[in-house]
């Protein structure tokens, strides 16, 4: 394949992503009063052991910057879904916990986002396609990873 | 493929793609002191006729919400990247064209960009993965371009 033909392939997938973030971004928010970025908090702390996480541990699996996770964890700790607490000595290690309450949004959420996932993208997707997802995108995200160790 | 690989698939390149955003949001700020959204408002300003648009369509082309742009526009324009004019009979349609100045700065961080997304993820994707790119997100973007015609 040609470097221009690759140079596509990378245009076409950053706008097509793009575009698809925002547009789950505002159906959440339609549908769920919800943003992506506070599901994505609450479903990580769901599938952690006794749903709580160091924030330092929360930022790194959502690769969000400290300074945004503390503000979003400001707003659902405000609406009831996520308690914070220090533990340590010093008391410096801040955890995030879900609670009975971002429990059940999640719960209440998970189906609409699965329809709208479905809808905008994987009702489409070959199994060709999503094949080349699992070989593409696992990887990508593991080299990702190891970058900030 | 069975759902559950469908769903491991769709949730390993919404998780690579995000930890590749960040990386790429990361690596510009550092390397050009430049946001990828500004990027991106200097790059489609750049192969636009006459290198201006209209905010509505600029808006469209990036799946920016209107605010987000206006916020983005009056940083750039600060920086003496962009400059935004009216017209029409009751000037109420703002355009934004891109400065000498806004060219020479997408000039200078391009090659920066491209080697990011080299080292990032291009390095990295087979000939049979960039054409699965292109077979999956085009129609992507186009099926979500007409949601909101």
């Amino acid at each position: 394949m040609s470097r221009e033909q690759t140079l596509r392939a990378w245009r076409a997938y950053i706008e097509g992503s793009g575009r698809l973030m925002s547009e789950l971004e505002r159906s959440m928010k339609v549908e769920c009063d919800m943003d992506m970025g506070d599901f994505n908090v609450l479903l990580v702390l769901s599938e952690a052991p006794g749903k709580r996480l160091r924030m330092g541990d929360l930022a790194r699996e959502l690769s969000f910057a400290p300074g945004r996770l503390s503000y979003r964890a400001g707003v659902l700790e405000k609406r009831g879904w996520i308690t914070r607490g220090t533990s340590g000595n010093d008391g410096r290690v801040v955890w995030a916990e879900l609670t009975d309450a971002g429990s059940r949004a999640l719960r209440k959420t998970r189906p609409v986002h699965a329809r709208l996932v479905d809808r905008l993208m994987l009702d489409y997707l070959s199994e060709e396609d999503a094949a080349a997802l699992l070989r593409i995108f696992p990887p990508l995200d593991e080299r990702l990873r190891d970058l900030h160790i």
